[in-house]
């Protein structure tokens, strides 16, 4: 009984399918990303399952909420490895996934799986930080090294970047010659969604992009980022893209929500979300 | 003593009566708007009397401050007949009055009242929700059907909506027939306030209109809102009707504005709206 | 140890000494602005020390952050000489520095010190408030006096006032004769920058010229201000002064941010303000 | 998948079933409860099943969690129908109740339910207030009436009121000929227990006769209560009664818990109380 | 009609005067007491005006709620002149008082004025601390010198402390020599009420003599403290003493107190005190 | 200059070493106890230096504080080789040591280091929790366990706990054979402390042995547990213990803390075990 609003179907009858991974185990400044899920299903009770933006219902898609997977604390490759093999079992079963975090590391095998499936597989990233650091006091599986982690798979001319504002000088260096970054805002956000309609994408959000003003609800707030506006415009020309094979939405962290305005605005991101990769 | 600020005229000296109803009784997701008009009492000595948006200053109107209905919890018709009664009172004196909730549904009286001794009435509608159900959960006195209600006696070509981005397929369907509405924006109110500069008007704000991203102290967060400084673009406007006859500041929730923000943006929204009655 | 990220060069070594004044004695509304500096400094580390908005890192520049003073309590007048001692001291050794308030009022002795070393002192005002009152409730040494304290010393033409939206009437008509005012907005700013370029400047910004709805975290919210990258873009064009003598970054609210996000803006607008500070 | 921790037996299996009622409709001072059972099913997962008081464990107890009433606001009577219908059934199934509130008005219908299957019926009433009222501001269906109403049917000496500490001074007198009342204390619970071990007995526990200090989690605070040890021994000495047909324990509100420690007493005061039920 | 619960006399008819001193200027941890009075005056309608410890009832008694004082900020000795006058004014025209602070330096004006109209007056004086400095960072009126200051004129024997549990190794030792003081408890304050029972008596209470466990709103925290009980217990001893000229409760402070069960505690202290004082 | 308040000797002054482990990553329920270390360091101050219980001062004590110790996020067995190395390097320099936790794993390698040093080590543990399972979650090195690893060196005989309440029906049973537990109280810990006198102990806290009601701030509430007096009056105990090696207190959460009494009772814990160590 206890799903996101209009996510009722069976997995058997289900095109996408929505999980939660309640991980925030290498979070080195706040914690509470793990919380996310929980009140994201709680308040996703406080939205329409409509869509005026989209003029489409959840009660009308093939979506499953299959829970949260449950982790074993304080042991992160064995985290990884359990994700890992949820979502290749997902997209061995020909389905889509929206996965919520979390924290960002646990993107790392949630695209690596949906990479086995679809070696030609491009990523669109929007954050507020570059996430391309080499490692992050000596370790290498962290949520500030998770992109270049995927780079080492996707290679060069397959990830693209927007709205990052933080990182070290030599993750900007090193984003040069490795992706495509668009520093501060989404503005050539729609030009890459034509380049890149007709090929598989992975679509992965870090909600940290908004400006901590209107979202606080982030263990990493950054300030001078994109409105709330700007991101569901974005999310609505996703529509664009042909072949939207999965995609996540990471970092909301309830403890720094104490007004709910955060998990809502993580609430319709999913719905917008869902409802674009159910075509 | 413990007034809005400025607002220290005698009721018979007034020429407005600003006054409160503390009631939240149909709120189906999180109860506390029955809060707001104490909190905005305390917080308005933040705030200075002058406006230098219209150069002047509540301490020159003609204000009365009611203070706060007197209403009995768990009957809801009973609440709405008091509400109903004072209105109506207020209205037979030759006075304006401006009502902050509670909950929209307390709209319904205040608006009934004021129909029925101007029967041309028009109605403004700023709101996040289109408020336009024919029941919710099988009560047809709830928050969610205010303006459907109004529409029985206002009728056709009377309600203007603006801001709209919630509610279920059905309502918007219907909207298409019976009210004007501006969907996500307020881009058009000029425009139709000019049609309207000489007709009675109320206006009714839900100021869940606002993003929650600036405006998390509301019991119904909708992301995708405008800012304030649109809203308080749109208040200054209204300087142009000839004849606003009383108008509603609602669903302000203070146990979900920890900083008091909220509530700042929401004795704003009176000072510049007594002002403007005001004249 | 404990220093504002990246500023760990010693008194000697530095060119720009960082320090607070946790202060807020004469705060009528909500104390609080006391506990700024405190959470600045550990919050700091969730921030980068590199800009990529500048292309400059605090650890390549030469800035000691020199901890807080230590105040005597209730005795308004002996806090005031504290500080103009502090900092006539810092300047005499031929160092700018950067204050973190407290409330505004701690501006003053700061102003004063770098009037007294540079006569020819411009000031750049950057708030919601006026800050012109002739006296607060009897006291001529109040927040809501400062600008007013240090026309007494500058005199006409030397105040450029940005942002304000709130005040007394007989303020705002004050404030016609004898300084530079835009309302509501920065948008002239730059224009007054490039007139500004060769004069010794002193940048004052009260954080609460930001909307309360993005930065909650101050004890005087006024509804209607500028975004955070608005205040960004504005900091951003100090670039073009020849000669910043000195800055500071007043009324952060610590126990009205709840979430952090208000502490994290006002951190990011210390590093801009150093690294700008540092040429 | 999301029940009180250990209760997962099917209704049929079940002897004892568990049902959350959150509604909080005339609660007069501060609304809340009717998040209670959301946020109890939740933090259970932070308990054990095992008690080492009682030495039983809820995973060997016949235990099935209804989930929570779906009720329409704004309509108490209806409410209250829907309640007693609900109890009713369950009782004529040859099972036991653990109901949890919401306000204490709610369990008016569930005393009456058990009333009517068990004429013999005695309450053991542990709480702060006498809820005695004839009516309050002319409501007769309110919290502060909950146990005149019962006394209605129930009649005289077959209610133990406990822990009393506040009401009007009518409502002692009125006690004094028709209640056996302890006014502060449970010091006389257990010879009263022994008293009524053999006829059949509802317990209703209002969570606030715990003292505020240790138990802020209401919407009714009243300094002077006891600790959670002597609610906890009152609990356990209930095993020697051999006829409880049914309890409640309401008046918890989790907005007033910021830390979840009143959450955490109500959960382990239910599952004392489920593990003595299910004998 | 927003005074404390029941206190509706007019100062003519009254024989006791409540009233609040807003000050928290000399505060050097977390301010906040200032919002005490407003706070206790709001959930003071979540008591009763009957007391069933006393069986008396404030709508029975003489007592006018006479706001709070209109004071200047950042100028402590103002403050405390004007506190003195307005003590001086009450007891002039034979009432008696009880103040509401505040921090607790704020006692030492209204003892002075007490002590002046009674030259034989006893203090007994309920706290955590010993307030017995010769200065605090060498300020002589700070909170933690206040009944240092009030020997120098009240003198030795006339100071009977309780429940004390923190201060610097000098004030124990001077403590044995100048006052009466018991440590860590209330146990002697029965004995000490009976030698004090026909002298005329003032009674000061900082509310952080409390365990800060079952009271955390207040700005100064000292584990080890009494109970709410054991507090409770000793103001209803006070009516053995005959001639209370005076009284205050100190400290409360609303910012650490999110759920209210310190405010309803400080509520509750103050309706016994004053049923206490209107013999 | 940032220490716990008193603690400012040079470590090669120093006899006692106190020192922050700010680690959570095996906790389950609710993070947090990273924080602790900072927030008690800061909120140190608002206690004094000097015990009026033990009539000792922390200025003439020999104690360093030596920070936190700075570890790798997401790797478990890392984290705890790096704490055993720390404490190992303490002990072999002729010192003790106070450590202050996070999470309650993080005694097991400081309690391991005090056994190599000292082979006859025994285990006075203090706990709402057995923390004797084999495994949590398949998880051997978890917060849940890690009394029994301890067993696995110390072996039976040598582990003495103290008001546990809650656990797994086989951990109750497992401790009658291996550890001396008594439940619910610490009835028997001065018979015990005066077997122990003249041995080598350790004494390891988990603060979550106090009432939740008194101290909410852990992430694991257990209701019914013992007040701040009488864990006070346990650690004055202590002083007859004549070989008390090292110490630690584990399980603040600073974000369940929203008014701060529950760090404010691990400073005077922190204060009172200091200068007991330091004879």
């Amino acid at each position: 009984m206890n799903t996101f609003i209009g996510c009722e179907k069976t997995y058997n009858e289900a095109e996408t399918v929505l999980f939660g991974v309640p991980f925030d185990g290498t979070t080195s400044f706040r914690p509470g990303t793990r919380f996310a899920m929980q009140a994201i299903r709680n308040d996703s009770f406080g939205l329409e399952s409509y869509s005026p933006y989209l003029d489409k219902d959840l009660e009308d898609a093939a979506i499953f909420d299959g829970g949260d997977l449950d982790l074993p604390f304080g042991n992160t490759s064995k985290v990884l490895d359990q994700i890992f093999d949820y979502c290749q079992e997902v997209l061995k079963d020909g389905k889509k996934f929206l996965m919520v975090g979390g924290e960002h590391l646990v993107s790392l095998p949630t695209i690596k799986a949906a990479y086995e499936k679809y070696p030609d597989l491009h990523l669109i990233h929007i954050d507020a930080h570059t996430d391309l650091r080499e490692d992050y006091l000596g370790e290498k599986l962290s949520h500030a090294s998770v992109i270049r982690r995927c780079h080492e798979f996707l290679g060069d001319g397959r990830i693209f970047q927007f709205g990052i504002r933080s990182g070290l000088k030599e993750e900007f260096e090193w984003a040069k010659e490795h992706t495509y970054m668009e520093r501060f805002s989404l503005d050539t956000l729609k030009e890459k969604i034509a380049e890149l309609q007709d090929v598989p994408v992975y679509i992965t959000i870090d909600l940290d992009v908004l400006d901590p003003g209107v979202f606080p609800g982030t263990g990493t707030p950054e300030p001078g980022g994109i409105t709330y506006r700007e991101l569901l415009e974005a999310i609505n020309q996703f529509q664009s893209l042909k072949q939207i094979v999965a995609a996540d939405v990471v970092e909301l962290s309830p403890p720094y929500d104490p007004s709910g305005a955060s998990t809502a605005m993580a609430c319709k991101t999913i719905r917008e979300l869902l409802l674009t990769l159910d075509k």
